[in-house]
């Protein structure tokens, strides 16, 4: 059946298959400690522009959030992010089950500002039973957001000042990075990223590779000289007790060796852009309303609920939210493997609501 | 100096003091296995009509909420919440620690309505990806609430019934419980608490003891004559590992015996009502504003920051909330041992604002 | 370089990559929900004769341990498990990150003996004080073990017998079953396995896999016809919480497909124990005295520290213990990838101990 | 009936009761911050000879260990202690609960030599794969021990010397410290205690407390001049997370502060210490069997057990362990409020042995 659910719905980009192929019987020790895994850790600093990074690969997004946050967090803190944010919705408790809550703010558009995070930031010491509650020590914000919208560099930038001011790191989850940098609407560059955050990701599992998530520890310096957030002590050992800890940590770097060279991400990020482009076209065309608006590789439009089960019988795509009682919002995705050719089908199951 | 800062800041009730001397030499069992702590379970259970009930003592509010709502939930549920609710707000993330989430609602005066409980838990289960999500296992309220309101009869019968819906037991947090009961506008007694939930607890701590808090599970039964949400397995070791049990359990199983006894808690309970009274009218007299309106034991009023500062030399109160730059919300609250004199005392140090 | 450092120091078996290169452009729904994940888990109920069993893919070892134990138990039990179990000692304490006690035993070879954990469990209810103790709520053991020795079937269903006696599950850590299944000193099959316990599974990482773990749910039931311990409830959601969910389950699912299809991992696994018998002959040709004996593809040979330190320039192998000052215990492992060009090279290597 | 079933069996010591009387209607603020909790920090430092020290009361011993080791441990971390430590068999699994694994050691009598721990943690550290295990992240021990055994000046000094030269904090479990302290075989002080090690408690409840530990945080500084391990980082937040914190905590400062008047802690321990050796001369000369030897305030004997029977109908006593199917260790012990009378009264009850 033609599928547009997910941008994980096939494979690995081919290239990545070639090479774990070519690569197979080489012998290699375990947990990450292979060349591939160094190459791949190079390439992704030279791409971030952040020689001074830490690079380590983890199996899937949820795992990353819930490591980082809680390997990061103090006891006595949480982790501010937007009301729709994955961690504090779509992971089932994943944070909370490390101990640490989820400090939602309402946030716009998926996103959070610089503004609010400051004012929340201010009115958190600013109250008098402060020492009650849990304190704010981390940002946590994905770009693109799960609206499928991007901040603006001077967005990120200011954000990423808020939290200096404050002494807290900026976390970026990337697990659609590919998809937001290569936005039309995208001002930023991977290193603009990099640049502006303590930890970001870049997401694998949905941009190509068959699995894989790669976190970078910015390492950014204070003013003083001393490391802003860097990699906490032990991480290996955290790792492990988070289960995270691949045997084969080959798998992983091999494929974003692959991802990393010769800017395959980049390049099959830009395809999923011009194919969502192209699926935002045909939804306008075709007179379809949307959820809310999207400059990156998915696009939510509503469905008016007997159009829906009649399309589900012919195309897949993603429940998003029951918009009211005879509407419904769902999500179509492109990826890196999207093609024309089924976008051209789904064409052909679409009606006129012109 | 005078105080008005909370309902804790004498020691206990002299009837208390006086039993605990009494019995002091008396040898009992530990761990709550004595003849006071039965004698206090069987007269909690009379009060509130509940004679199915189990009854268990613990020392404070954040210890009871936290080892209620760990020990009911199951791994993949939270706990449905107003956002102003304690265990949201000013716990310190003691649930979180647990491992759960707490699922905060708006809610309205500190309150949540059936139809908000209701809404949520029908769209939880309406959203095509819940299965991502923490699942609402309990809902909790206070009554009173942090905002010193009070739940109608109806309403809280129609919040369990929602409860009973959806399967999920309804615990109520009753720190205050006992101004909640004798304010003028409660149409509740005791017994009408034990049948609309399945479990709640008696503050103590605030209402006249040392401290402690009795806690009641009302073991209702489902139609098909099972206990809807009873005691979890194995109580008490869950209650050791929550470093909740009491080696002396005596001390709590005395007071609250006390306390059950001639109705000293419904009484002491309506002094301070009585005196609370006095402080609204004294306040709305001397036309200062109100932060919100409540007919228990806590009065909120707005104070210019200057009159704070100068107040504060002479008379303690508590910090609620920033309203402006130049206005802050505090609490003057009233309790078991609130008198007269000291309210006269108060008068002499506000200026009339009329 | 040479190296017989672990299992895990080559790819995926070569049917196995061929497989995901094959089926790479395939749409497939995420989260294990498509086809391949299907037919191995009806491939490994048929392999294990359990067609009323469930099975779950899951991408490594520690994640697996920690996700069953934690959802099988309940909050006031441990696991019981051998001193030298992996759950002990080798995974940075992800089982007590869960909340939960591992129960040590000092047990014998690296297994734990019917008649150990039957003394165990009588003493622990025997105990008066053991409401004040993590009660024992599963039994955890390796097949093989750490130390690379088997169970007999007599001795897994005496152990079971235990577990039923006592209204606890027994759970089996295969992360090397096909290794153990193929032994020359095995009586059992996979079917023996599945008969004699409620959870176990078959490791993929170590036995030709990129990643992944088999969790097979036995789900026999009791004399009254109810499942003895069958699949957690809301497991997709506990599995969520885990961060273990993977986005592309078809990546499990391919490889277990392949596994599980002519035999290949018992194949595989057998070659395995061919090429350790063959390492074992050597290094007792060679007059090398063995830390401890084993009939499976792991073995664990004495190096005197300085031909350890020669060796190591030209093979890699993998510390175990400190025996003594100038002694170190070091582990070669064979897999289904060893090679007897690899063992004749490193025959080159060690010299004449007789 | 007449009881030796724990020293938790009555009330307070009278002159912490008239205490709490006559300061019962003075005003104060909670949680902690209140004059009598200052004046007894003072006099607690004083007599521990400790001025820069920092003093927290808790209610409860087994909250006391939770809170403080898992505040204290960083999440890569567990604590060490003997296999008879409270924390790792009698607390349900506190320490667990928190995410913390219990490292056992086998221990002396109930004892951690230096020795034994330095073996430990030099193992530890040379183990090729320590990164995938727990660290030693802190030393625990009881003082007096489970067993009633006492640490000499010498012993414990030693122990603290191996805790620094690895730096990790050694934590004292003192809930019976003033009996060990005024035991006959003693040859430390308060003083001495507090000068070797990072952290100790001292015990309330057992010790004529209604309820309440004092731990002392040492403070002692590094070479460096750095305090080697003080107060965790926003503790206040850390205990209300824990459920620890009171709101009324002038009950545990007012009974700390009459405790340290006049040295009662001390006097009314050694009447306890004097009491046990009436009873052991008792069991003694009646010919019992004891279970183990112990110079503290617990006696440990053997009963046949229908004279274990026979004699529950008259006396209580606390189970122990189960030596042999005809006999059970027992537990008999003295406190501050243990009379000669009922000593007398238990010699009517036992038979001549001899």
């Amino acid at each position: 059946m033609l599928s547009f659910e997910s941008d994980y719905i096939e494979g690995a980009h081919p290239l990545i298959l070639q090479k774990l192929v070519e690569t197979n019987m080489e012998q290699m020790s375990g947990y990450g400690l292979d060349p591939y895994c160094a190459s791949a850790k190079e390439k992704i600093k030279r791409a971030a522009a952040c020689p001074e990074g830490d690079v380590y690969f983890f199996s899937g997004g949820t795992q990353t959030n819930a490591l980082i946050i809680d390997t990061m967090l103090r006891p006595f803190e949480g982790v501010v992010a937007a009301a729709t944010g994955h961690v504090a919705l779509h992971e089932g408790g994943a944070i909370e089950m490390t101990g640490h809550k989820v400090l939602t703010l309402p946030g716009y558009d998926g996103k959070l500002s610089a503004e609010e995070v400051r004012t929340y930031l201010a009115g958190f010491y600013a109250d008098g039973n402060h020492e009650h509650m849990v304190f704010p020590g981390m940002v946590y914000i994905s770009h693109p957001t799960e609206n499928g919208t991007i901040y603006k560099k001077q967005e990120l930038a200011d954000l990423y000042a808020v939290c200096r001011a404050y002494d807290i790191p900026l976390f970026i989850d990337g697990a659609r990075l590919g998809y937001g940098l290569m936005s039309d609407e995208s001002d930023m560059t991977l290193a603009d990223v990099a640049a502006n955050c303590d930890i970001f990701y870049i997401g694998g599992t949905k941009v190509g590779a068959l699995c894989g998530e790669a976190v970078v520890f910015t390492n950014h310096k204070d003013e003083g000289g001393r490391i802003h957030h860097g990699v906490p002590l032990h991480f290996t050992t955290l790792i492990k007790q988070h289960g995270a800890l691949m045997a084969k940590g080959r798998l992983l770097g091999i494929q974003f060796d692959v991802l990393f060279t010769d800017d395959l991400y980049f390049k099959i990020s830009r395809h999923a852009i011009d194919m969502a482009g192209k699926l935002r076209d045909l939804f306008r065309r075709k007179g379809y309303p949307f959820l809310m608006e999207s400059p990156t590789n998915q696009q939510f439009v509503i469905l008016e609920n007997e159009e829906m089960a009649r399309l589900s019988a012919h195309v897949a795509f993603c429940f998003w939210e029951n918009v009211d009682p005879t509407h419904t919002g769902v999500r179509f995705a492109a990826s890196w493997a999207t093609t024309e050719e089924n976008i051209a089908k789904l064409e052909t199951l679409l009606v006129d609501h012109n």
